[in-house]
């Protein structure tokens, strides 16, 4: 039986518009916002109504074709060109830290370097804007498919933050396997943690494989160990932020723990995660950064204080999980075992 | 160097009314309630203004210690002890499965037995709440007292949910040779995690041990892992809702988690509690009843719906560490190590 799932698709080009689903509402709110113009794209990804490195660099290009499709002057390629690279700088502006951003508009621009009139142009941007979601999806449903062969007809999968469809144009990285078994009429349950301090789990997470009619259990993290027990786990999966070159890996803080648990209940731990986040550059799990968020995501809720007044916060957004935790790490070219060091330089 | 702690006191009885600390106004709000009437007692416990077992234990026994003073009938020994009966239903009533509840009180009653006039009952009621009280804090006291010796100097210790001083007479359990250590100008750096669902972590542990003067930093509970790691954690210690007589350890959810984590990282795991806890009728954590709560306190914080709406959720209010995981018992009799089953009988 093949069924067709409801994915959600967090960013869709509709021809002389973009409709993006605001995840700032989620998941209270399913709304759609059509942007009309660059200016919209600009505010949508500065106000984090699109969230996910691959979401927002697929947005913020068909912001570009976009405006391209609004220059009006048609005999005025050089007009066109020096406009263009306005317009990029202007939306690397709305969240300059973000990689996939300024990553998706240097290569609509260099694409752009074939045009030799307006309409062309125009055309060029638009499809590499296409492309790139294209190849995100593929790269996700290629993931998927690899990760699906890791799970049969019932069990119960446990993971963590979110590494969902609405993060990339569509499936996702751990989520995806989930997606494609579904489409397949195979059913799994998931048992998501709610990730404090942000909640991506109880928000997002829980969210989209609702809509997909995924059978998805909310958790607290520290219900990890009882679950994994009690509910009979068969394995944990989680994206990834960066793998350094030996395959540690910095995810969403609390993966770090959750391996740790998956090893002393003998159940696989993988990573699901695009090439694209393996940095060979990086040799071991202690050299990757990891950020300090501000206090208040850990003693605020909803604007409300929670915790005791004036009390000292530690708030690391990641931690690091050692390569030896790692089942496998599984990337759109396959399933990758054992010395990750060989096996992550074979595939980039 | 000595140094006496400003340890706070949940139940304090005052010659003619009993001082009870309001800790759901806690942590924003330090504000005690004077009872003058059984009827405040009731209320107060019923409504949660008083929690853990030890403190509405305590706090039940003055409750009726207080109705006697107030009877008026001085020759009507046997409509005093008539009427003691029915406040003694009375007050456990207000919270019908807290076992300390029924244990004080029953306690009282047998010790009134003794009596012969209704000043005598008067008199007997009010030693034997005393007695109950003062027995708590020397229980605590002694277990954070040999507690204290496991640690030194700058040691940062991880502790679980509210094993605390506003849970028992003074001192509490597992943070009593915090404040033991304290007095004796020895300082640590606790850190807390802030234990969801219902964040004892974060509103009481947190707000207790800042009263006291002592180095807390709060944590998220998924944070634990990147902490013991980051931070040079050197012990673990919690408090204990239930031991089996082979060891297991029934407590707050999260706990398996945390005992886990220690084995892992190669630092021990300590439990403290009274000898009370220890249920020798329960041959092994399996045979533990894990009570499931409302899906409410992890869906909504402060009434606000975080969660998607509709999702399923799992909510264990505890877990069960299995004894191999426990470096070591404490309690008010000593250390307890390797052989729990044994052990454990030899201090019953």
């Amino acid at each position: 039986m093949t069924t067709e799932t409801t994915t959600i698709r967090s960013v869709q080009w509709q021809g002389d518009h973009i409709l993006l689903l605001d995840q700032q509402k989620l998941p209270h709110i399913t709304e759609y916002i059509k942007l009309t113009s660059i200016e919209d794209v600009w505010d949508c990804i500065h106000t984090l109504k699109v969230r996910g490195a691959p979401a927002i660099g697929i947005t913020a290009a068909f912001g570009l074709a976009l405006w391209a499709q609004s220059f009006q002057q048609k005999d005025n390629f050089l007009g066109f060109f020096y406009e263009l690279e306005n317009k990029r700088s202007y939306l690397e502006s709305s969240r300059p830290t973000a990689v996939n951003l300024s990553w998706a508009l240097g290569r609509l621009v260099s694409g752009f370097s074939k045009a030799a009139t307006v309409e062309q142009g125009q055309s060029l941007l638009l499809d590499e804007a296409l492309a790139i979601a294209k190849e995100d999806e593929d790269v996700c449903r290629s993931i998927g498919e690899h990760a699906a062969g890791l799970f049969q007809e019932g069990d119960s999968v446990l993971t963590h933050c979110n590494a969902g469809g609405i993060a990339t144009s569509r499936y996702g990285t751990a989520l995806a396997p989930f997606y494609i078994l579904k489409e397949k009429g195979i059913d799994l349950k998931v048992f998501a943690t709610e990730t404090r301090p942000v909640l991506q789990g109880a928000r997002l997470t829980a969210w989209e494989l609702m809509q997909a009619g995924i059978d998805v259990t909310l958790i607290t993290d520290n219900m990890a160990a009882h679950t994994i027990a009690e509910k009979s786990i068969s394995a944990i999966i989680v994206g990834a932020d960066r793998i350094a070159a030996n395959g540690d890996t910095a995810n969403k803080i609390g993966t770090r723990g959750l391996a740790i648990l998956a090893k002393a209940f003998n159940i696989p731990f993988y990573v699901a995660s695009p090439r694209s986040t393996i940095d060979l550059a990086i040799e071991t799990g202690g050299d990757i950064p990891i950020e300090e968020r501000s206090p208040k995501e850990v003693s605020h809720l909803n604007g409300v204080e929670v915790a005791a007044k004036g009390v000292k916060i530690y708030n690391p957004a990641f931690d690091v999980t050692p390569n030896e935790y790692i089942t496998a790490i599984i990337t759109e070219k396959g399933i990758l075992k054992g010395n990750y060091r060989e096996q992550l330089i074979s595939i980039k």
